[in-house]
């Protein structure tokens, strides 16, 4: 009769049902289940002597992470069989741990239930280390296909960011979420540690942050490894939390002696975490909560072994990936590679079929509670839809008057509040400090930015609970909404246009995880993330080139076409159906790009309906074609200020060459310009012709730098004829219409542009174009001389003149 | 006489020449001259009541954060004529608060020294006034024009980092680096505090952070601003910092008081600096120092309106940027904006010609000592050549075996280690941890990490002293190259390619840096900043789908070309010469992707000049084109795999089709594709059309997302002719070929689009192609069953044989 089976009473500390030697039992098998994944693609059981056939021709994991994932995995394990109240999520920060995930998964069973051709006897164990990091397999990484997990790790850092995210509005789950000391380098993890500062004990869950000081990254210490305890404990002291260090396994030490400790701080852990939340729930004082966070000190690589070629390798660097290098050439690591598998006994963990010990089996917690079948990871199969309510009363009414004045976010600030008045507990507000600024404060009429800390009289909007949530990082708002959109929920972030740049490869990470998770047959899809992105490169006329800059748009076309779209609404009702639109969707990224500054309003929300299921549209009313006659020129315009341009330099074209044929094109879902084999939105070149023609000169205005139109459209027809403006990088402090001077995106070289391209009127080109120019140095002059922005902005009675009042434009 | 004639000993604390009356009056000043930029256009001196007209038009400016800066420089100032040897930088983290720096720069002389324009009595005070944040003047963030600044503070976070690259191999610096309670809530931000542990105050020069806690943010409470004070400084002894707070000034209370107890402060940091410098670099034990760091508390707006139109506005978020906005159309406003500037008294501190008052002038710092003109915050003008040594004796020798298998960058890094032998303090190595996995490690030879924690016997490379550091955040290593580069130095990152999009929006800012820079007159030019990206897309196979994405090339390329330049050598010696010719260059930001996997070698390191030099060239003895005939198609490949799988379609293509002439071309200059209106680099339409001529199919091979080649050739006449492979976002884990099939970009497709695309050939397609297609089914098949990468790769006997050792290739 093994240790296992009879369990030890004296050592089971603080715990009524499960032995320490179940919780080590278990650990041992996740431990032997992870070696052999590295290892292994025969032999599972080491029913034989290790042949050099049975070992992986390349040897691709890392060790070193994981037991510490293990030996927190079984811990776990063992709370949630003695809190039956208790829900987990699992967060493991080092991803690249990704077989100590997997190998928990199996052992709950899950894995086999999602994967049936993963079994749970031999063939399955066979199976299961054949795949891993193998081509045609699955990844070296926690990925999409690893069951309970919402976090990749491949890029470190925004682990406890995705754990705040699942927390949030989650009052009954608890996020254990394994730090690496690695991770804990990067600016983004330095960061999420005072998110703790904006959870509710009360609304929300909880996270329980678990630093792992396993000493080491790739080649060096980690920094938090080599500092004082005293500043350890001062710095998370420091955050807000109630730090508790468990260390050991050091030189061989007897793991039992860490089982007990870590034991015990967890268990204290999760009672404070109950206590906290009591006290919250049952109307105590509100005060922010002193949340526990647990610093786990081990070797890193923890129970491998020891020296490798006379080096040492546990506790050191060398234990990073694959710590026995030429198992399948030379028989001395072989032999080491066995003896260590075999120092886990993995006799006493499997039976002879390669089923796991009834012993351990029994102490799984069941069905849900697993946490490899933890809901919330599968966030498509908890989602509730979003009830949209219509915006309609939001709407700004153009019946009476074409061109009526709104600033878009605005309008749409009030229509995010009656979303959040019918989804209180279901979306979620987040931006770097500029919801304000970004004028959707009118959320401020039905919720809050929540705020843990203190709260002076003269704040405003802030409350303990609230549904916006304000950090002054882009990192930390970006994570929280993937948090909470991985877990089943909706919501927006907005930000400065120029500074989405700072998540381009969080970004990068979501995309990928997207469309990796499509292919996950289990996987549900999730609610799309949604970015608004306002206070854009034409009216950071005041901030200066720092913040100029359309370039996230470019970025966001990298990435796989089943996930990206980009919407660049020309007014504010356009604004409200293509939210609208975006609140729907799932598994996608929508960037939708809107002005925040007083501009006119065009459409109707009807027509802004039509026009936008349309992604693209004439604009027969803002041109001056003639029915069944081929135009002379086509101009088109994507993003709002563009438009206005365009529209302005129509009127140009109108007074100066009255007799020129202007189509007016307006293009709202850029991706319409790519052909159908590129993107699903992607227009088919018979549609891209009837709108753009094949041979008559296209002028260009767009929002974004110019090359980006080129990219997506090279393959038309009439590519060769397309002139495009946009930003060309060219930015500093001035007025609004001298920026667009600067670049060359202004109405009077849009104007020029169409004059000098099409072949009939390009002999009136230098009258025309010199009285232009002389305009443009006007304009600048007085700019220059008295601040104030010189352009000409109409007053849009042409265009109630135009196409009279409640007259449809949309079609 | 005013009080600020006689001072008032009694209250000078520790100051022997220096009354803090003085100290005060400059404040003052600076604050009157803050205000004046941010308002008036006329006037300046109040000389009349305030008109309307004196009064910009629009209101543009940042007043919350300036009295603090402004506070800051008049202590900082007292510091440098106390201590005749301190020399200061001063980074403003609140860059906003450029009105602030500018003010200063005006006290301190310099800014009429550098714009002549701009004198120093009453037009020079308009000047000053008007230019601020109006069209045509200077931006209303510190910029690359701001006297004294290396840091433009648009993008929050970056401050402290930049400091510390300041700080490196600088041992007579003090860089006093102030810190927005905003900006401190951002990633970069919240790790760079722990960039103290990399500090040696023997070699390098020290950072004084001063965390200014103002309280807000532009609409909330700033996070670090609503914790107890106990955290607050347990936050920072964490961090490994020896914490003081000043705080007051609240509610009216007297500045003397902050004025004291900041001096107090001030000089105790300042003398703990110089301590421990000196017990360092008197053979003092080694230990990491505990660096001082002062947390200054005091009122957002300090100084500003206490309340307008009943609503408070100091100490409140309303400060943030101009508290009294209708001034120009309230007369009222307009009123209070008059007693505010008549609060600073400026009839003591200017003269009736808008001088400054002698007694305040004779207490400025003297020539280089001032802040605004310190000289390595013009780095160029300090800057001292690196000296290169010749690669010759690093190079990969082709001359017997051409193909001879190296990895680029383990070459790289043995030439990198003469490089920093014959530069000891004049060049650094930066990185996130992957220096080794990179393969750079041969610079291990001459140099170390430095690293001021703790060092175990185990450690390996660590030092106290060293030219590499790593620490695991793209974030900081790309912060620190910056403001080493700035002030003057030279140095290069590498990182692994997917990861570097982590710092893509610190990339958009340097970049409008040096954009803007180039602009002003006074700025010299500094050192290029260099990226290696290694561990690229081709060999993330082990890694997986989070770790594949070449997506930083198309982020570069929106950058002004004047600025941006990428390189893709195709093999060891040609990344040798790439990287000695960016070494040399100034005002650039080059990205060279280079990998470090085993690869042939194909040029000598003469070839490899002559084809660098060129960018792009006909490798004839790679192709099988016939003098004097027309090419059946052009293969081309830009990046070492992508040369590798080209080169081997064309012996598919001999084997197969033996009578299609094949040319080939690499490109190692990507920026050549361009037309040379676009970039500098860009090839006349003749040359270009004499390579890939007018009419003959192209097939690129390319690194990247394939729309980047389309991007940048759109305008080439044979662009419709023109066919590009690379990475199309489908990764996962598996072998390093199955990640070409994956992508397309594999021998047996480039040979079929060959095949595929020219016209007499197309009929052989099918047969050919099935064939192909067999061969890479069976290479999936066989990777998916065993593991290995079933590809063959020629052992380029047959370069060799081909072109005859030693004989030139290049041309």
């Amino acid at each position: 009769m093994t240790e296992l089976e009879t369990g030890s009473p004296a050592q089971a500390v603080g715990c009524e049902s499960y032995p320490l030697q179940v919780v080590d039992a278990w650990w041992r098998a996740a431990n032997y289940l992870t070696v052999g994944q590295i290892y292994l693609m025969d032999n599972p059981l080491l029913t034989r002597p290790l042949a050099a056939s049975d070992i992986k021709p390349r040897l691709l994991g890392h060790w070193g992470t994981s037991p510490a994932l293990n030996l927190l995995w079984a811990h776990l394990n063992r709370e949630l069989v003695r809190r039956p109240e208790l829900a987990l999520l699992y967060i493991a920060g080092p991803g690249h741990g990704g077989p100590a995930v997997v190998a928990n998964a199996w052992l709950d069973g899950t894995y086999s239930e999602l994967f049936p051709h993963v079994g749970t006897d031999e063939a399955g164990l066979r199976e299961l280390f054949r795949q891993f990091s193998f081509p045609g397999g699955i990844p070296s990484h926690a990925s999409p296909d690893t069951p309970g997990s919402i976090h990749e790790g491949g890029e470190l850092g925004y682990s406890l960011v995705h754990a705040y995210g699942a927390a949030l509005d989650n009052p009954g789950l608890t996020v254990a979420c394994v730090v690496g000391d690695g991770e804990a380098e990067t600016g983004t993890l330095a960061a999420s540690w005072h998110l703790g500062k904006f959870i509710n004990p009360e609304t929300d869950g909880a996270v329980l942050p678990i630093l792992n000081l396993n000493g080491y990254k790739i080649a060096n210490p980690a920094v938090l490894a080599r500092i004082p305890e005293r500043e350890l404990l001062a710095l998370f002291e420091g955050y807000g939390y109630s730090p508790r260090i468990v260390s050991g396994g050091f030189d061989g030490e007897d793991p039992m002696v860490v089982h007990t400790a870590l034991a015990a701080e967890l268990d204290r852990a999760l009672d404070d975490i109950e206590h906290i939340q009591r006290v919250a729930r049952t109307g105590g004082p509100r005060e922010r909560a002193s949340w526990p966070m647990i610093i786990l000190r081990t070797p890193k690589g923890w129970t491998g072994p020891r020296e490798v070629d006379g080096l040492p390798v546990e506790n050191t660097w060398r234990a990073h990936q694959v710590p026995l290098a030429q198992v399948r050439e030379r028989d001395d690591h072989r032999a080491q590679l066995e003896e260590w598998m075999h120092s886990y006994r993995p006799e006493e963990l499997f039976d002879r079929d390669g089923r796991l010990s009834p012993a351990l089996a029994s102490m799984r917690p069941r069905g849900e509670r697993r946490m490899s079948a933890s809901p919330v990871a599968n966030g498509g199969a908890v989602i509730r839809p979003l009830l949209l309510p219509d915006p309609a009363s939001r709407a700004v009414d153009v019946s009476t008057r074409r061109g009526a004045t709104a600033e878009a976010t605005r309008v749409l600030g009030h229509w995010l509040a009656d979303v959040m008045r019918a989804n209180p507990d279901n979306f979620r507000l987040f931006g770097p400090d500029e919801t304000a600024s970004n004028r959707l404060d009118g959320v401020y009429a039905v919720t809050a930015k929540q705020w843990e800390g203190e709260i002076l009289a003269t704040d405003e909007n802030l409350a303990g609970e609230g549904k916006v949530i304000e950090i002054l990082s882009e990192n930390l708002v970006e994570g929280l909404l993937e948090g909470y959109l991985l877990t089943g929920r909706h919501g927006l972030t907005s930000s400065y246009e120029a500074f989405i740049q700072v998540v381009d490869s969080m970004f990068n990470q979501h995309a990928k995880w997207l469309e990796a998770s499509a292919r996950v047959p289990w996987r549900r899809p999730v609610a799309s993330l949604t970015y608004l992105l306002s206070s854009h490169v034409w009216r950071q006329d005041h901030n200066g080139f720092s913040h100029q800059d359309p370039g996230f748009l470019g970025h966001v076309v990298t990435k796989s076409p089943d996930v990206t779209r980009v919407y660049l609404p020309p007014d504010a009702n356009t604004l409200l159906v293509t939210m609208e639109h975006c609140f729907t969707t799932r598994d996608h990224i929508n960037v939708v790009v809107a002005g925040k500054q007083p501009a006119p309003s065009f459409l109707s929300l009807e027509e802004a309906r039509v026009h936008g299921a349309r992604g693209i549209s004439i604009w027969p009313w803002a041109g001056s074609e003639i029915d069944g006659l081929e135009p002379d020129v086509v101009i088109a315009a994507a993003g709002d200020v563009p438009t206005l341009e365009a529209m302005e330099a129509v009127r140009l074209l109108r007074a100066n060459v009255p007799e020129m044929r202007v189509r007016f094109v307006n293009v709202i879902d850029l991706m319409r310009l790519q052909d159908p084999s590129q993107h699903q939105h992607g227009m088919p070149d018979t549609e891209f012709d009837a709108i753009f023609t094949t041979d008559t000169p296209i002028v260009f205005a767009f929002h974004g730098y110019p090359t980006l139109i080129h990219q997506l459209a090279y393959r038309r027809h009439n590519h060769h004829n397309l002139h495009v403006r946009g930003f060309t990088e060219h930015g500093t402090t001035t007025t609004p219409f001298d920026m667009l001077m600067l670049n060359d995106l202004d109405r009077y070289r849009l104007a020029m542009d169409a004059i000098r391209h099409v072949a009939g009127f390009a002999g009136r080109y230098g009258a025309v174009s010199q009285r232009f120019e002389d305009e443009r140095a006007r304009h600048r002059a007085t700019a220059y001389r008295t601040g104030e922005d010189a352009a000409e902005v109409s007053g849009w009675e042409w265009l109630t003149e135009v196409v009279g009042p409640g007259a449809r434009m949309g079609d």
